[in-house]
């Protein structure tokens, strides 16, 4: 997504063939429309539902790709189809390995043999929400887990914790946040939540640079407590979403959002912001 | 000092006579010296410890400012030397007022007189950490308890929380910040706290965008509870301040600042930010 901002502002005619039905699997359905309204805003082709192309090589090149009995030329090929990580070095070492192909560690990133500690892309690590294990390749985790693999490796005792996602995306002057689970991520974990969704500008409507930011929260129905976020506009929402992951990591209840005291300031935030008006609608058990 | 920036925006010359030592009394003296060199870079003439100043008066305009034996002619002066509730209509019905000269209200915002309810820049609210009145004027609180005044005036039962600060100002291109209690409301209140600072790029280093900011926490000794924040320098200051208001909200520790996943993405924040940095400090008990 990034490359094809990236190659659209050098002026490159830019063509997204997607498998699914929207782009940016894994956000939800909501900000998944907003962000192919924001593609086709900006001039890129996007094709849903598009796995079946196939690739025309000629002299060891991508020259054309053959869609839907269309032959379409292009100038460079970019194939972003996922990560795994490389276990080769691991598998050779006959280490024990996760369902996703990462190396298994204990939560002092011992490997399953004694002498061996990993971290960075190559480990499964464990879900702060789930205690489960996943395939989350961060620098920061990398870099985080890095210096306690190197320290208990020279015979410290640290402990690693639980991770709880929290990444970015910038699609054109938007920024794509998502925090913790998504919906298709609770439901396979049967917690059982309400989902929240709100848009709200991130200045008042006053000021020149006022924009919409849409923000979506998900929580536990019993406890109360957020599973997820997804935040799509303003730069504002990486503050948005560090605040809901301090609020996961610290346990504390959705609806707190609705009672706390936001910054009001015209040049830099709005009167009622986004994670106010979420944590309203959930004190009130609006949908 | 918005109007210093402001007319500084439009090309005059600003003068500004502060009867402290530094600018903004009330946030610490490393910002407050942080705002010293700001305005100084931004060309802005700045006495300390001047409030021996005279107006010379002509035909009901000032005309010029008499200061330290010096004339020195403008053709607006702006005083700026703080903020207190018109109280007359209250103590005309006499309703109770309080040490700061706000009306008082219970925690329905109720007056001493059980038909009238009152809300706004004319009351005294209580502040969460020290369980005392204040007066704190702001647009924020005058809304929220104006729907709880309204509403119990009208015979509802809708209970006003107790506030928490988070100010920001404005000042060129940084932004101040303030959450809490700053170090004299720390000390007034008999706190005994620790005080932490950093300074953090808000970007990785290689962005052009990059720039610094400064940060200060104060938290318990024991409790490890947060009492208050500052910070000055880019926007993102106030998603930190927006953090730190939750965080004392849910009474989270000081030191999970240094364990929460905050988001890292080039174009939106850096590797490691301003909180975790702090929070790593907290966790170390550095100071
Ligand atoms: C396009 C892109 C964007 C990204 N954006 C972000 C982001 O915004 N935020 C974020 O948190 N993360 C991001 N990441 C992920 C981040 O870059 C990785 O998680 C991180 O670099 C992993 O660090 P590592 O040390 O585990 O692996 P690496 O950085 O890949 O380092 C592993 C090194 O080992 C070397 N190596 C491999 N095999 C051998 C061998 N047999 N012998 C010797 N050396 C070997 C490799 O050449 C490499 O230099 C992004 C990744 C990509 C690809
Ligand atoms: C320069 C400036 C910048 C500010 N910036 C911020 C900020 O960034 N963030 C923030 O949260 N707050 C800010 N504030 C504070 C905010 O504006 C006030 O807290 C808020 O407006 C208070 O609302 P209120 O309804 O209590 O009073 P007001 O908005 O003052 O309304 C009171 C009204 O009552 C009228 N009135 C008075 N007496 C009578 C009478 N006897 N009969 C009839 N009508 C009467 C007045 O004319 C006025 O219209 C700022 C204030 C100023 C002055």
């Amino acid at each position: 997504m990034e490359s094809a901002e990236a190659y659209r502002n050098l002026r490159c005619n830019i063509t997204i063939f997607e498998k699914t039905k929207l782009p940016l699997p894994g956000a939800s359905d909501e900000i998944r429309s907003l962000i192919l309204e924001e593609l086709k805003k900006n001039g890129i082709n996007f094709y849903e539902n598009s796995d079946s192309y196939k690739f025309i090589i000629e002299n060891n090149f991508v020259k054309a790709v053959n869609f839907q009995s269309r032959i379409m030329e292009f100038d460079l090929v970019l194939v972003a189809t996922g990560v795994k990580p490389n276990n080769s070095l691991a598998v050779s070492a006959r280490l024990e390995i996760g369902k996703f192909g990462g190396i298994k560690v204990d939560n002092r990133l011992k490997t399953s043999d004694q002498n061996i500690f990993a971290a960075g892309d190559n480990i499964e690590i464990q879900n702060r929400i789930t205690r489960k294990n996943e395939y989350l390749p961060l620098a920061t985790f990398a870099h985080k887990h890095g210096h306690i693999a190197g320290a208990n490796a020279a015979g410290a005792n640290e402990v690693c914790e639980s991770f709880i996602k929290n990444i970015a995306v910038k699609i054109f002057d938007n920024a794509y946040v998502g925090i913790g689970l998504n919906e298709i991520q609770a439901n396979e974990n049967g917690f059982s939540y309400l989902k929240i969704s709100a848009v709200a500008n991130n200045l008042v409507k006053v000021m020149p640079e006022s924009r919409k930011t849409f923000g979506q929260i998900l929580y536990e129905k019993n406890s109360g407590l957020i599973l997820g976020a997804e935040f799509f506009g303003g730069k504002e929402a990486i503050g948005y979403g560090d605040l809901i992951s301090s609020m996961i990591y610290n346990k504390s209840k959705a609806e707190t959002l609705g009672a706390m005291d936001f910054n009001y300031t015209p040049p830099f935030s709005p009167f009622i912001n986004l994670l106010s008006i979420l944590g309203r609608k959930i004190k009130k058990g609006q949908l």
